[in-house]
C-alpha cells in the first residue's frame, strides 16, 4: 500500500464545544485544509472515546471452508521465491479490506503438498505454527528441523532464517500467527531471502528438534549456552505436556486446591524459559480448557485475540455475538469487546470432553507499553 | 471512524511466485473474497517489505501559518467542554487525511486567550507541551499549577487530570504532543470528563509548581514520596537548564572532553528521575543544538520523529528532501528516512548561534518490544 | 554468638607507606585503642588485596564418614521442637570452628528415622535438599507433600513453612543447603515455629507434589495462579529431567551441534520457571555432568561453592590440591580459588560412566551486587 | 587476617530438644570434632533467631576527637604508596576490634595537608566522600578533577581510579564511607595501584568537575553519552541542591502538601540519574533534616547505618541508648535497631535551625537479595 497523498476535507458541525458554522468559519476551515491541518474539536469524540471502540468486529471462520480453499490453493498456486508461502490470511470485515484479523494479529491456514519446500527467508515479524490436525511438515528455523503434530505450538522470533518442507505423502495444514499489522503500523518490518533449498542434513526428519533437547527440561537450562535474542529458544511446545498440564489443573481443582482460572475453566501460557515472559515479544499464546457444562465468567481487555478451537464443541460469545463452534473454527475478540464461551456438546458430538481453545493476543505490547486495562467479572484493573 | 464493512477484493497480477492466471483462479480469488480470506503471495511485498517504507510523507509546516491560523481560531472557535482544546493538529499529507503527524504521533498548535479556561479531563493518552514563544498560561496538572514559558518542556502522563488558564492579558500559543495515533491504532484510549472550571486554588499563578519544588534537584529523589505511575512525576523542565546542558556539553567538546553527539551536535533527553527512562512511556523527547556551521551525519532509525525549530536557523534534510527552516516551523521524519540538519544564517538572519531543535519520537515504543534499528552513520546496529 | 565488647589493639610495623615508628605514634596509636579507631594505612594489605583471598580453605568431607555419624546420631539425638533437625553441619577448618562451609554456605547432611517427623517451622534463609541416595522422606513446603527420592534437587524458599516426615520403614539422610552464614553475617534473618504436628493430609505420600503438578511442564506457566515470592515455586526438580538433559547436551556436542560448557562437560542450572533465574535469590544450583576421561578447564571466580559428587568417580583440584572423590563426598571451593575437575575410574570402579557433580553456589549474591568476576580458562571477564 | 585453622570444639548441652548428655553423646561430639562436623540443634538459636539480633553495638563518635586525632596523624603518618591513604576508621566495639563501623560498613576520617597528594589507585569497593567542613581539596576520579566542599556529597563506584590532592594552604579533613567489610566478607575485592603522580591537568582546581557539567541537570541526560557501569556517573552532589530540596520539601509541608517522610522531617536520597537507583550498588545515601522541636517516628530495619551530625543539635535514640549529639558526631545503627531522632537545642546552641542528619546504609544489597523487612511506626513490612 504505497502512501496516498490524501486530502484534508473538514465538514463543520452543530454541537456541544462546537463554533457556530458562518462563513468566516467555513473559510477557517478551508484554510485548514490548504494548510494540512485538523482541529481537535471536531475528532475528539473519534480520537477520543470513553472506553476503546475497535475498528475490528467480531467474526469467525470456519475451518471447513478454510480447510477447502487450501486444498482449492494447493492445486492452483505454487510455493516459491517471490510468493515465498501458501498462506491465506483472515480478514476481519471492518478493517479496510486488508489481511488483518484484528488492528495487530495475523493470521493463515497454511498448506503444503507432499514433497514441497517453502523457500527460506526471514522477517523481523514474530511468528508461530499451530497445528489442529495433521502432521508431516518440519519447520527449519535457524537450520533445526522441527516436526509438527497435532497441538503443537512452535514459535519462530523474528530474524530467524526459516523454511518449510513436507516429507511425507500427505498434504498438511495449519496456522500461522504473526505480529504483522502491527509491524506494518508501526513500520518496523526488515525482510530477506535465505537459500532457495536448505541442505539435506537440515531436511531430515528428526522426532525432537535440537532446541527441544536443548531447552524442554522443566525448570533447567543449559549453563552452556546464552540466548540473549528476543523470542524464546525453544521451538517447540508439544501437546503432551500442554495436555498434562491442563489435566494436572482440573484435577487439583478437583482436589480443592488452586489452579485453575476460574472453576471448570484450566489455562496455561507459552512462555520463554529464559526469563518466564511470553513467548514472543509481541504476541502472548495460551491454551484454555473449559470443562463440559462450564461457562466461562465473561472479561474484557484492551488488546485484541484470535481463538481456534481445538477441541470439543460449545459456544462463545463476543460481545453481542454467540456462535456454535466446533474444531478448527477460528473467531476474534476485538479490544474492549467482553468475551466469555461455554463448553457444550455439539450437534453431532458423542465425545463427552472439555472445549479447548488456542489463544493468541497482542497483550505482552500493551503490557509493555502500560496500557494494559482488564474488566474482570466486572471488577476493573489498571 | 466507525468501523465500516470494508469488502475484500483480490485482483490475480503476474510475478515471480505468482500463479497462472487462470479461471480457475479467478473463480478461487472469488471465493477468498467472499470468505473473507486474502493470500499471503499477493501481499507479500507490501506487508514484508526489505526495510520499513512509511506511509507517512515529509513534510514542513511554517509557524507563521500555524500561529495566523490559531489567532483566527481564537477569534471564532469557543474553549469549552466538548469540544475541549483549541487545538489544531498536522495532518500528514499521505496518513489518509487524519490528524496524524506520524503514524504514532500527534502534534498540534494549541491557543488560549486572555482569561480562558480549557476545561478539565484525562485520558490514557501521553502528552506534553512545549513553549516555542509566549507565557502567560498555568497548566493545571493533578491540582498543580504550573507555568509555561518558552523553552520549557511539560509532559503530563496519561490519565493524570489536566486543565489550562491563561492568567494574562495577552494570548498564548504552544505546542502539544501526544501518542494520540497509536492509541488510536492500537485501541486502548480511555477518556473522562474533569470538572467544568478548577478552584480557585489551583487557578493561582505561582512561579513554580510543586511537581518541581519536588523533583527538580539534579539526583536528588524524596524518600517520602513514592511514584508509580507510568510517566515523570517531575511536571516541567525549565529552559534554563536545558540550556545550561547544552552549552556545558559543547564547552566540554572544546576542551577536548566527550559529551556530545557528534562534533558541535550537543543533546540532552528529557527523562523520568525515578528510573532514568523516556519521560513518558511512548513518547521520546530531546533538545537538539548544532553549531553554526555544523551538518549531523545522517541517521535513519526505525520509528517516527516530529521536531519544531526552536531557535536559529539553517536546513533540514529528511529523506530527499531540503527544506530551510526557522523559529517554530514543524517537520516530520518518518521511519527509516535519513535525517540530517546543517546550521547556518538564514536570509534575514543576524544572529551568529546555533540552530535548537525540540524533537519528540516514538522510540520507546519501539525499544519496549525490540523493534528498534538504527543506522547510524551508515552503521547499522540492532 | 552474643557480640563481645572487642578492645582494639593496634600494632606499629615498618615498611612501605607506614610512618616512622616513634614514642609520639605508638601514643596516638594508644589514642587510637581508646577511641575505638583503627588506621587504614596499618590494614590496607588485609582488606585491600590485589585479589580475594578466601578465609575459607579447600576441603573434602567423606560421605562414608558423614553417613556413618548420622547414623550414630539417629541413635542418640531426638528430632523435636527445639532442636528442630538433626542436621550435622560441614565446618570449613578455617573459618572460625563455625558451622559455616563456606563465607556463604551452610551445608549439612540431615537423618530422620522410620516414622519420625521433624517438625514445622519457617525462618528467613533460602535452603533446598538434595538427594544423593535412598528415599522415604516427604518434605511438607507449605501444606503440600514433596516425596524426596535419588538425584533430586528440592529447593524451598526463604519464609516459606516446612515440615519433613519419614513415611517408610527405613531411615534416609540427604544434604541440606543454605544461607545461614550470608544470613548470618547479614544479619537479616526471622524465624518462627510452626504447628508441632502437620495434620493427616499433609502427612500423605503422593508420587508427585501439587507445585510439580502446576509448575514442572517445560515452558508452560499456569494463568490463572500468580506467584510472586522469591524462589521458584516448583518443590521438585526431578532426577530424571535433569538426567536427560544432560543426556541430551552430550548427544548434541556427539553429533557437532552446540550445548555443552565444554567438550564432555554437561551442565544444567535449576532456575526459576517464573522468570527463568536462579531457582532461589542467594543460591544457585547446578549439575554437572563430566564424561570418563574428560578434564574440565580451569575457572575461578568470586564467590564459593559446595559440590557433592552424585555419581562416578575421579579427581578434583581446588587451588593446589587434588582429591579423588566418589559418591557422596562433599567439598567446598572458595573465593577465586582455580577449580578443575577429572573423570576417571575409580579403584574398585567398575563402571564406565561419567563423573557426575552437583554445585550450589552463592553466585546470585554477587551477581545482584555487581561483584561477579570470573577468570575463565584464563580469559578474565567482570 | 590470614585464614587460621581453627578446631571445631562443641559443648553437650541440656535444654528443649536437645539429647541426653551420656559419654555415647560426648564421643559422638568428639568424632564430630575431628570431622569438622557442627550439629544444627545446638547452634539454632544462635544462627537462626527469631529476629536479627546484631554483633553491632550502638556506638558514637564525636567530632572533636576525631578531628583532633586526625590532626595529629597529620604531623605523624606521611600519606603515600603502600599505606596510600591518612583514613582513620570507625571500630565498632563489638565486631572483633576490627576496623569496621557495622557488619558491611567502612566510615573512617580522612585528613590532607596542604599541597599533599594521595597516590591513585583503584578497588572494586564502592565509595563515598562527605564534606562536613572545610575546602581545598580535589579528589580526582578517572581523571576528573572534582573540588570538595562543606556538605558535599561525592560517590565513586567501584574500579574507578581515583587520587585526591589538596591545592590549598589548610589542611582538610572529610568523611570516606565504603562497603568494605560487605566485601571483605564477601571476598569480592579486588586492587590496581595507579600513577603514583596524576598529570599536571588533572591537578587543576575547577570550580566544577566535569561529570557535573554533563550529569547534574534535573531530568536531563546527554544523549551521546553512555554510562552502563554501576554506580552513578555525577561525581558530585552539590550541598545547594540539598538544602533546596530539602528546604522546599519543609515549604510544601506548611502549605498542605505532602513531600516529607513525616511531619516536620524531611529527606532525599542520592540517586543515580541514568536508572534513579541508589548511588552506589551496595551503599545508600541519605540527607534527613528534623526541624526543632521535632520527634522521628521510631524505625527499624535489616541492615545497618552509619549517621553524621552536619548541622544543628539533638538527640538520637538508638535501641536503648540516647545521645546528645552535634555537628560532626558520627553514630551507628545496627540492623533491627530501632533509630529515632530529636531536634532541640544544644547547651551551647545559640542557632534555631534543624537537625541536619547526613545518613548511609546497606539498604540496597538487603533489596538486591530480597532480604529487606521494615518495622514502620510498628507496622511491619516485608
Amino acid at each position: 500500500m504505497p502512501p496516498i497523498d490524501t486530502p484534508v476535507r473538514l465538514q463543520a458541525v452543530a454541537g456541544p464545544g462546537q463554533p457556530d458554522v458562518t462563513p468566516a468559519l467555513e473559510q477557517l476551515y478551508r484554510d485548514f485544509e490548504s494548510e494540512l491541518l485538523i482541529p481537535l474539536w471536531t475528532e475528539i469524540g473519534d480520537l477520543m472515546p470513553a472506553h476503546p471502540r475497535s475498528r475490528a468486529t467480531p467474526h469467525v471462520w470456519r475451518w471447513s471452508a478454510l480447510q477447502h480453499l487450501a486444498e482449492q490453493a494447493g492445486a492452483l498456486v505454487p510455493v516459491g521465491r517471490g510468493g515465498e508461502r501458501r498462506a491465506i490470511a483472515l480478514a476481519n470485515p471492518s478493517l479496510g479490506g486488508r489481511p488483518f484479523a484484528t488492528p495487530t494479529l495475523w493470521a493463515a491456514i497454511q498448506y503444503l503438498l507432499p514433497g514441497e519446500d517453502a523457500p527460506e527467508h526471514r522477517h523481523t515479524q514474530h511468528a508461530f505454527r499451530f497445528v489442529v490436525e495433521g502432521s508431516g511438515v518440519w519447520t527449519v528455523v535457524g537450520g533445526d528441523a522441527v516436526p509438527m503434530n497435532r497441538g503443537d505450538f512452535l514459535p519462530q522470533a523474528g530474524w530467524a532464517w526459516h523454511a518449510h518442507h513436507n516429507a511425507t505423502s500427505a498434504p498438511m495444514a495449519w496456522i500461522d500467527g504473526l505480529d504483522i499489522p502491527l509491524q506494518y503500523t508501526s513500520e518496523s518490518q526488515f525482510f530477506e531471502f535465505g537459500r532457495d533449498r536448505i541442505s539435506a542434513a537440515e531436511r531430515g526428519t528428526p522426532e525432537r528438534s535440537r532446541a527441544e533437547r536443548l531447552w524442554a527440561h522443566p525448570g533447567l537450562l543449559p549453563v552452556g549456552v546464552t540466548h540473549t535474542s528476543p523470542g524464546s529458544p525453544l521451538l517447540a511446545y508439544r501437546w503432551e505436556y500442554t495436555d498434562r498440564a491442563l489435566t494436572e489443573q482440573l484435577a487439583l481443582e478437583q482436589s480443592g486446591f488452586a489452579g485453575t482460572v476460574e472453576p471448570g475453566h484450566a489455562a496455561v501460557r507459552f512462555t520463554n524459559p529464559v526469563d518466564g515472559r511470553d513467548v514472543l515479544p509481541t504476541i502472548r499464546a495460551e491454551f484454555h480448557r473449559i470443562t463440559r457444562g462450564t461457562e466461562t465468567a465473561p472479561v474484557r481487555a484492551t488488546g485484541s485475540s484470535v481463538y481456534q478451537v481445538f477441541d470439543g464443541s460449545g459456544t462463545v460469545t463476543v460481545g453481542d455475538t454467540t456462535w456454535t463452534v466446533a474444531r478448527g473454527d477460528l473467531f476474534v475478540v476485538p479490544s474492549w469487546v467482553p468475551f466469555a464461551a461455554r463448553s457444550e456438546a455439539g450437534a453431532d458430538d458423542s465425545d463427552s470432553g472439555a472445549l479447548d481453545l488456542f489463544r493468541f493476543s497482542d497483550s505482552p505490547v500493551f503490557e509493555a507499553l502500560r496500557l494494559d486495562r482488564t474488566d474482570l467479572h466486572g471488577r476493573e484493573s489498571a
